[in-house]
């Protein structure tokens, strides 16, 4: 049995999969101090289910290169880190990390027969993972397909979590969506309720409310620049939208497909943009694929 | 002995390669009209300076995908073209096509051991092309890394080549120099010469004109923006500037540096950028490693 596990900001899940298959999974709840504690909890929930371990894949938030996270933003006692050690002081298995857009753009990747893709996670933030001929890009400091953190705006400004300005994330996330309505109070009728949120704003946008509908169509403006600046340097062919933003569908898909067009160079406006196969699945499944099927 | 061969608007540069090294290097005229013409130029230029053929690299403008041709801008009747196949007719000898700012990509990171390197050409456009793992990223459409059309100003809005506005080349190429100056004129003193070219207003950027420096000024801040925004993408650890533009060196390179530091996520900001070392021999070289080093 091989374990694709996805370390969250709140919770661990963990996926058993046999010949490609997720034949069980489970959650941890992620109340740990210590990376140790961390390590002892998901190797402890395995060996108690199963009794041999192939190898086990785990997708992590942060920036990790070659199975050492150099810091984790969200999750800080695992920052400067090496995982793979503190599981080799349980188990001889095959033990890999990579970071979780990472895992989640590969699990797409692999479980959808995509030899290059361009996964992107519209949450609370904004995270990306490349796949090119099957392998992640990883990057020299582990910040590949940091696409939340593209300059793409010099208009709205607003602050973003990493201390600078006009970054994807700060308008084309679910928080960035609620940025944008907030700046539009006064100037567009509304009677979507507040607090705002993402889902609030685009039922709004569905039944014609005037303001979520104005903030919608700029959200989906800047995505779509977004993804045509990405697509103009690494040209992937196709673009997968997942996270939890994506549950708006084909709403938004046909929106962000049209910004795209509007942005993107003549020879690239073909690029297939389609939402996600696996939802909160994909990182599971891209760890598993990493240390199942990839050459060491 | 191997060919690099490096196709060029004006011209076609040939170099014949002995183990690793360039021992004969020559010219070609392109005034041709046809795709059998140029190749037939190309082969007999070859053909009669030595008896056998290993291989032949070539680098050429336009989108290629698997050594086919799908459009070049620059020479029109190359589009939707197959080399390899005209080649193929006088040749049984490997034949390999790329994209030419690839070329040059992949012929810097051989030549100076890099095995990920994001190279960018400034010339009358915006060149780029990105080595991961020793491979060239070419990309669906053969758009990999087209840096120069990647959106990244909405200030200026001078409108690009390809119809769009806002694109890098539109700024930061020797084209762009002269039309940051221009936009210029009238606001800042100068005693550049008109008409205005890149090097004049490098040249009057050394000597503190104050037209020149402001002009070198906003040039560079797109840049770094751009390269910025390139390596939260691909996060290739080193940057090289090569082409025209770039032979301003020193003085360029540390506005550059700078500018680069503004607007990168401080994870990426030890990103080295560097100058290019082979000047307008990285093309035959990359070309000549595509066909000799790379397996099929």
């Amino acid at each position: 049995m091989y374990f694709g596990v996805d370390i969250g900001g709140t919770s661990i899940k963990v996926g058993a999969f046999n010949s490609g298959k997720l034949v069980e999974k489970w959650s941890i709840k992620l109340d740990f101090k210590t990376a140790e504690e961390l390590v002892d909890a998901i190797y402890n929930s395995i060996i108690s289910r199963y009794d041999s371990i192939g190898g086990i894949g785990i997708g992590c938030p942060g920036f990790i290169i070659d199975n050492f996270i150099s810091s984790s933003a969200n999750i800080h006692f695992l920052n400067q880190t090496n995982l793979v050690t503190l599981f080799h002081l349980k188990t001889n298995a095959k033990i890999r990390l990579v970071n979780d857009a990472n895992a989640a753009a590969l699990g797409e990747a692999f479980f959808c027969g995509y030899k290059n893709l361009l996964f992107v996670t519209l949450g609370t933030g904004v995270g990306g993972g490349l796949v090119i001929n099957g392998n992640i890009l990883e990057g020299a400091h582990g910040a590949g397909m940091e696409l939340g953190h593209l300059h793409n705006d010099d208009v709205y400004n607003f602050t973003c979590g990493c201390g600078k300005k006009g970054c994807v994330e700060t308008l084309s996330s679910a928080t960035g969506l609620v940025n944008i309505a907030k700046s539009l109070v006064g100037k567009y009728k509304t009677s979507v309720k507040e607090p705002f949120n993402a889902k609030r704003i685009f039922d709004g946008a569905k039944e014609n409310d005037e303001l979520a509908t104005k903030a919608v169509e700029i959200f989906s403006d800047y995505l779509g620049k977004a993804l045509a600046n990405a697509c103009i340097l690494v040209d992937p062919g196709i673009v997968m939208l997942g996270g939890g933003v994506s549950n708006a569908g084909e709403f938004l898909l046909v929106r962000v497909q049209e910004a795209f067009k509007k942005y993107a160079l003549p020879i690239i406006q073909d690029t297939k943009i389609i939402l996600a196969a696996l939802g909160d699945e994909a990182g599971m499944y891209g760890a598993y694929y990493l240390v199942a099927n990839k050459e060491d």
